[in-house]
């Protein structure tokens, strides 16, 4: 069960009001790689997993983000503060207010008329926020490498938000939930190395003949080699006559019925197209026409 | 540029047909751990990528999942191609049809009634596939990391639907489906380990003072220890009141200027709540009344 | 800032493994009326709301509905556990497991395969959770109606969740989860009634004429009359031509530049359908020849 | 069934084109609060209704929603008009079309490039329109609520189009759209206390233990009271521990099988994390080296 | 504007509530070849048209696809009357309710559930109807192809649904709604080639040199010939090496800004991967250890 | 199976960096009528096609298309380079890099901040690819319609941004691209008029009653007749009452059981509306109180 207390785990103060650099902020609150997604994937996760320490890493993390979620959304609540009350009360008149609304830049104005300058699930384009973002499938050794992932990209988004910010308050709160997504990260690789073996991830192995084979079925100019497809590490197939059918002659086939076959080949017989027709086309009736073109169209 | 052999790389060969099970293999067509997924998250990743070694790998990796998405997309045309027949013929009466579209099971009548029995790029539950399921962000240390996670998911995805499926063949494509995530999630981790260093990732170092802190923010019965949260890696916090705050009073603000704090103030008085009323309400209006209640509701 | 506790606001007990009926409990997980939508409904409008009570309402209460999805998450989790490790371990044979995957029926098995077992934020038909489910715009007056509805639905899918679900202690949570909608509409409602006025909703009144017009525009047998459309109430217009242009003349114009006007002219012309041609066309061409048809189609 | 005749419901007169206001307005087309949500909502909830006061009321109002969609998007033709007319015709040379293009500002290139001026059924930010905008869930007490909230939601966000646009005839068309929102919200509020009782919604009723219980989960500077959660009203919980577990020790259990025991038990022992060990990790190999360090990474 | 009558185009007579069948009629009410989708298409043209001709037709049409989506959303409100009063009242014990939304089939319980048994803008799968199934582009000869296109999808999918369908009330209607998309083809067939010319759609002409040329890009057993890849028709080429850089060397280049250079220099030495490094790997600690393995993993 | 040539199809010169125009190129990339869309149509239909021409024709023209989309891609990433080198070392100050990514325009600010500057499976307006733009249902006389539009309209969007584009090397492959959507329209009439008959789509006939009306449902000022609703061609019915109930009164019936009869009716009972009362409501209570009223409110 959760408990709130008002006061945020990273104090934020912003220097003045900006819907345009509120609206980049969204990236982090309603975005892919955003807050939401990461309290939501690890608290998901945790009501999953039954392994005592896993879950209880799981659901600690899932605890901050959400309080994270708090931090990004109340430095996009500030942003957006002095815009909001304008537009609501409608002090400045129409002209003023459409020129300061498309003054701000990039998709604000979708905070501005629809969310009215609260903060909204969105990204900075506008894209809803939807769980396909989140790629739990319920198994550890699966979706510890997708937390690890997930932090790693935070943290790079969150660097460039950095990047293009100049308030110090707000960097200041971003550098710190940037460092948090670091600490994320190397905890769910102790809890990744904590499980032995965890590769090949899940139970089944893979079949030898086809684990350690590279395919190089990119070719020309900008061929490259490295520890990734060097054949000290696998077995390389350039040709890509001995890529197809590496198994046989690369067919497929289905035994039918008979009900069934009949059927499929009253559809052929129906739906074919004749190679030996040359027909008009509705192109044909389209064109425009030549000159001296004598027929009827 | 890309070509193609009508060869696949593997051999399909399917006892008989079954859309209930088609349907099931959606999951790795157009589902979000599936093969689309993964070529369009190599492919794209390959256009911005500078770096001659990576590029050439992930245009390698891409083009063979292209050819995957052949190979999982025909096992899903076999298993389908009796019904497929039957249903575009309407050989069977309408009532029979009816039976057997709902005695297929699962979503399996989406792909006869909306896709004609064709391959469609939808989960197994319906759901349209979308770009939401990329999560490249353009840093290869973070794309990187995705991309093995990625195929550490899809190789149990794969797993899963061996262990629901009997047909020999079937199993036999899908074993060397599963095989080929096991390849790549190798691969990737030699391009991963090739950058150096790669942690943290991105170029911004974190704060030190937050970098290997912990905060224990679920308690209670169930508390764990481990590698990931213990004190000789991590600074632990395990106090409510000491991870508020943690740089300051926790408080939020925001420098507005004369003109936005008319507006602001203005419109909390418009919108403010009566914390002094006990208003009736629309609820009490609507609530049954009470046998000996006198009021004139 | 958020704290988290192991034990759950209400006990769990749940009779028996049922992969079928976890996933109808969905619904109120990732469902549209679910908790999750509850949960980020509130804490983002007290995140842009700057009215203390309000603020402070909308803070507990989105607490509290995280808390609840917790318990509806725990309650699929428990419903899932003993599919969820079967597929994982792959204990049975293949045509078993698949059997069983077929015959808990509705959309379970997206939940097997696609998600392990795990808790996922879809509703009951497969559809990924998306924050178009959430109405808040930053107006209280609407925020606070779009809450008491929300409130209101959510109430009304617990209850018929509980019509088909006969295990006892899975009954007991839902009811609790239930109830606690009842309460919470309540203190919406207060709060609702302690703006003071709270209709029209906003800052602009409505223009008098149309304020209390009700346009009978569906008409027809089935017609009928209460105090919605009474002509005590409201100035009833029932006649088609006298609804339309109720201003004027019900046309549509805008003045152009010259430039604006030349090219709109030339695309005009470009494009324009000839309203005296009977043009043979494509359907023409594929349509079945008739028998005694001598052309050479 | 329905009839069309060509003059509008309300007049539109635009003193000029602007693709940029154009786009604005397409939050009332194609947006949530929009005028499509609107008709589909009354139109499909008017299918479903049995009871004829409550049919007719819904089917009217969603012919009307379905004539202000078409007032509002003639509004976006005609601002898109001259605009349309370049592009198509290409009548200014690229660089300037380019420029016009990005001087349009806010989301408006997407209305220009992909839907070539005509109105699209996307918001301001480009989002398409989805059902699940939708919230109708068959029960008249959560409809009638949904509806009258949805009324008010309309009427905010045209109070916002009206505080950002100064042309006349905009204005007074918005203006009377407004003002049909307060109409409507009239109508179906007379509707919703029409059903008597109304209050909880639905059938079954909350269990009293719970109904009028308030937890006050948020706290810290900042808690408030008011008649929403004023023990005159509710028996207020504030303490986090009386708060769990409310009716027992908040706990979760289920039965499983035999079967599914040691399946469970198999899955645990595979997966387990080992709390004792402190493996190296990816990161550590990532981690940049340390100057001194003599370990053989 | 529009105008209702509460007649229906067509009489629906349904001989029996099957909530089955009626989830599978979604496909045409809230389904991507559905009536909901025909109506937004002509409706939203039409607002973008400015030919006359074209105007009428398109809102001719798109006020019938209305009424057909009045048709067809009726039938599904019939269909799932029964289980509707029953799950609202909560009338049969709550075993044989869920064993009662089970056996109904498909994804029956969605609508059940969470739609209460209303029409809901779904399709038979759960997917969410979205904006993206309508493809206006705002130019006729494109939009008049994409109609004729949509028409000939409905036919199929409703005659789908009337092999599937034994109950003549439901044929019927099904087969008078399926016979109108063919009316509205030739409608929109001659609305095509009423322009003249329309192909090549828009208004710039191809280049010369590709506008007939072949690429025979998928080549081995099963290459076929017929009049759509002739050398009769077109200028086939079938090496792959000359279909590359088929106007040059096929290369990529962008002149950068000094400082872009200089930037983009920098980002590759931070980021380049070491070719001539064979690091080990997240995968080597995770593998399985080899029984007489003596490194210190 | 496929292969890759690290040559493009057409070389990409791009003059200099610009994310503006490459966030509007993206609408072929992965916007609705882009090349992604294209290529997986044309797959996916393959894969499900048994007709040996048409088989052919669809994968040689589906690797075509994924040869474009990397054309598409790469001039993107060309136009990104710049802009991408500089956020990622954070080579400028904050202030100076938050103005360039706001001078940059349009939804530019997605791409760099979110994708880093790689290219994206989104549209100009940032919204997510998904697979409902694609609209095959499995029969070719169908299909193939749908790919003719598909090609005329990305014909059109390439025209549209040739229109926007000053930038010769851009122009010249645009140009290119937009060409081999005439030749594959051509290619797809071919094969559509190649099957004989291929009018009406599908097997069924229509109902000849029916085939050959004309609704005039939309009238007014601006009816218009062209060969598309002559009499000459259909049948028309003008008149509003006429048109209803085609076959017989257009009522709804449904057979119910007893049971369910009983349900309905109880349902009915317990949630009708009072046509006899005027019920003060909500709207009441919020209505700002008029001066010289004397209730209690």
């Amino acid at each position: 069960m959760f408990a709130h207390n008002k006061r945020l785990q990273y104090t934020v103060r912003v220097a003045r009001a900006n819907p345009g650099l509120a609206n980049l902020m969204l990236e982090q609150f309603g975005g892919p790689q955003g807050e939401l997604a990461a309290a939501c994937r690890y608290f998901t996760q945790a009501l999953g997993e039954d392994d005592p320490g896993r879950k209880d890493l799981l659901m600690d993390i899932a605890t901050e983000e959400l309080s994270h979620l708090e931090v990004i959304g109340t430095i996009i609540s500030m942003l957006n503060k002095g815009g909001k009350g304008k537009l609501a009360e409608g002090v400045d008149e129409q002209a003023e207010l459409y020129r300061s609304l498309q003054g701000a830049g990039n998709d604000s104005h979708v905070t501005s008329i629809l969310y009215g300058g609260g903060p909204a699930l969105i990204n900075s384009g506008g894209q809803l926020w939807n769980a396909g973002y989140i790629d739990s499938i319920g198994d550890p050794t699966a979706d510890l490498r997708s937390n690890i992932a997930a932090e790693s990209r935070a943290k790079i988004v969150y660097e460039r938000l950095i990047n293009v910010t100049d308030d110090p308050g707000i960097r200041d709160a971003l550098t710190f939930l940037m460092t948090r997504e670091i600490a994320h990260q190397q905890s769910f690789e102790k809890a990744l190395y904590s499980i032995s073996p965890n590769f090949p991830p899940g139970k089944l192995p893979g079949d030898p003949r086809f684990t350690n084979v590279y395919f190089n079925l990119s070719q020309g100019e900008g061929d490259a080699t490295g520890s990734w497809n060097a054949d000290t590490n696998f077995e390389v197939i350039s040709t890509f006559t001995d890529s197809m059918g590496i198994d046989g002659d690369g067919s497929a086939s289905v035994t039918l019925t008979p009900d069934e076959q009949s059927a499929v080949q009253a559809m052929a017989a129906r739906t074919q197209s004749d190679p030996s027709a040359d027909p008009m086309t509705g192109a044909d009736l389209g064109r425009a026409p030549v000159l001296d073109d004598t027929t009827t169209r």
